[in-house]
């Protein structure tokens, strides 16, 4: 690698999270399109980065780095950017709500997205059907903390966490395509909508809209990406 | 509180995890039971502390924690004991497979013993019937990590993640109750078996056997617990 990161991405999947982290800590790195279409996520050589996988993989000095909340972290960590530092007393709290973003809000939306991999077809719609509460609840549960404006879930700073959410609610927004997403809004979370106004005001949005192809506004009234190269579906 | 931290904790619940850190680092704290048999944990005293009404939180001098491996990595990083340091080199590929633990095998599992807050009740089974070869494949990636004997997951020394796992396997074999169990073998991950054994040696596993009624083996041929003081279903 020429530069010290090579992130393994697909155009609008969860990829964009480090992408975004990656441009507001104005670090070098290069990118390395996986392409969905072919599946390549499921070849050896990608299997070889992330037996698991699935999309993102960060390549680092210190081996290959997967698991979008597990990226960031460390992304954080080793470059004091974007979250509280392990001794920071609010460290604890910002962690609660990385896990819980990760293990609760995110690991229903890929249910919701991805109904398949979990049941028969037949049951996709009443598994979603059961899920869309509970993301309004988890949703619900964030725009209280964002409320309180912690600096890491705040309109006025910048977190892995806030680049995290700005992406998960830009998916609600657009997916999947073939269901109902009329439950879904952003203005319905106000607190969190103003943090996703005030990401999107930022360079590093507009490097990624570029390189995605993501439009305006791309967390507050997303559309479609329309990727230079790639496919978003 | 007297004690620096006060685990709120119900018997062989994910609190199990929390305990057997707090053991294994020496760290002194204190409990309290959350009593689920009356719901305790929907309170408004307990929503205080964690508002999305799960066990267990933490009580810290610098607040409440939640989310169990945040609880878990918390500890870790402020005590320096049973993970890689954020400096350690081996610290992206720890924490990778810590977040995969808790937002694929850990989510997959609450699904699997909570099928009814994500589908009706007709077709828990057919959720569950989707989720055991996903549980098996989590597992299977994992034992292929422990093949390798990672100092963060391997025999001859303990970790947050190993013990995390150990309570994980001990759930699977025992529960749900009420559903089919015998495609679960801690042996057929043998590399995690191993690990399994050797936590079982450990004086944190005997203080917590003692503390929640867990009795003999309790991570490689459990029983259903039989605690001293409330209820552990």
């Amino acid at each position: 690698m020429t530069a010290p990161y090579r992130l393994h991405y697909a155009p609008d999947n969860a990829s964009l999270v480090i992408r975004l982290a990656l441009e507001d800590m104005g670090l070098p790195y290069e990118t390395m399109l996986v392409d969905r279409t072919s599946r390549a996520q499921d070849s050896a050589a990608y299997r070889a980065l992330n037996p698991a996988g699935l999309i993102p993989v960060l390549e680092t000095p210190q081996g290959p780095i997967f698991e979008t909340a597990a990226i960031l972290l460390w992304l954080a960590d080793t470059h004091g950017q974007l979250a509280p530092a392990p001794a920071d007393p609010a460290r604890g709290a910002f962690l609660k709500w990385l896990f819980f973003a990760s293990n609760t809000l995110h690991a229903d939306m890929r249910m919701l997205f991805y109904p398949d991999k979990y049941i028969a077809e037949a049951q996709v719609e009443t598994l979603r059907t059961g899920l869309r509460p509970r993301l309004r609840a988890h949703l619900a549960l964030l725009d209280a903390v964002a409320a309180g404006a912690p600096d890491w879930l705040s309109p006025a700073t910048p977190s892995i966490l806030s680049w995290y959410l700005a992406c998960l609610m830009r998916w609600l927004a657009l997916y999947p395509q073939d269901s109902d997403r009329s439950w879904f809004a952003a203005t319905d979370t106000p607190h969190l909508h103003r943090i996703l106004a005030a990401l999107e005001t930022r360079p590093a949005t507009r490097a990624t809209q570029v390189a995605e192809g993501l439009g305006d506004t791309p967390f507050t009234a997303p559309h479609h990406a329309n990727p230079p190269e790639g496919s978003a579906t």
